[in-house]
């Protein structure tokens, strides 16, 4: 994954309805694998962490964002440039904690459920889209912020948007390493 | 998946990254349900199949494709406009019987295999981009055109190039239901 410094590389944009798809394929997968949604749940969120932390480094080199100064700008970089990136949607963010350290990523269309009608009946508690906290969790962990990323809201269960929460951990060691 | 008829749709484009490393996850996954390589390959044609046999719809509504006259034109169309739709990349096509329903794509550059160094050794027989294969069958299968689709040669195992084949295959039932 590493690559010279200071060459600009070509950027492939593409369709991505075959993503959408082949994300469905690899749910189904994983509810064939395992019984209870909470296994698949926690499967889709450390792929996607093994995602996110390969991922930083394309969004870095092709999203020319300089280093954020706060919670605040980072949770707006996340939607507004790499939900675009990755996703080609935008979705709102809003400060939901007076420690100014919880947001939340609003989503009015997830794409990734473009094909999916619903979840069955079966499988009512499975975060179809869990692969994204991890990605989200993974990436922030590569620039040395760590989070703490759930769905909070989810249409296909019903509400009347998605919503991701993202809370990031302030770690004693961290102000401790800081303060040297 | 059914949309009112003369009203354009935006096509969103995303960078690749995400889809390259999903396919990655879901290939991993699979490796660990199946112990034989074979079993693995099965299994990624046919969820390709599944993807193809939706993804024609979504293909034709943005391609603006029309009707193909020949195989030739078919196996062009998928290089020229499917390929370069779905995976930002442009292979080019030989045909390779004298019956003329021979093809094969050749990839210089494989983007499904960006992340991947090389096949683990245990792994020798994996068709790592199988599910291609399948999309492309399932694919043609909705145009009434049936098909085989395999990797001829695969840079991940070791070949100069990567080259999918697909043989159009003509059914006495389709040229007898032509004749009423």
């Amino acid at each position: 994954m590493s690559r010279p410094p200071g060459r600009k590389q070509e950027n492939h944009k593409i369709s991505r309805e075959l993503l959408v798809l082949t994300y469905g394929a690899l749910v189904a997968q994983l509810c064939k694998d395992y019984e209870k949604d909470e296994d698949v749940n926690t499967c889709l969120d450390r792929m996607g962490y093994g995602i996110g932390i390969r991922l930083i480094d394309d969004f870095l080199a092709h999203s020319a964002v300089t280093k954020c100064r706060s919670y605040s700008e980072t949770a707006d970089m996340i939607a507004q440039v790499a939900f675009k990136m990755y996703l080609g949607v935008t979705p709102s963010v809003s400060c939901s904690s007076a420690a100014g350290n919880e947001f939340s990523l609003i989503l009015d269309k997830n794409p990734l459920v473009d094909f999916v009608e619903e979840l069955p009946a079966e499988r009512a508690s499975l975060c179809y889209c869990n692969l994204l906290c991890g990605v989200i969790r993974g990436a922030l962990e590569m620039v040395h912020l760590a989070a703490e990323v759930t769905f909070l809201q989810d249409r296909l269960k019903g509400d009347a948007v998605t919503e991701i929460g993202i809370t990031f951990l302030r770690k004693a060691e961290d102000r401790k390493h800081k303060r040297k």
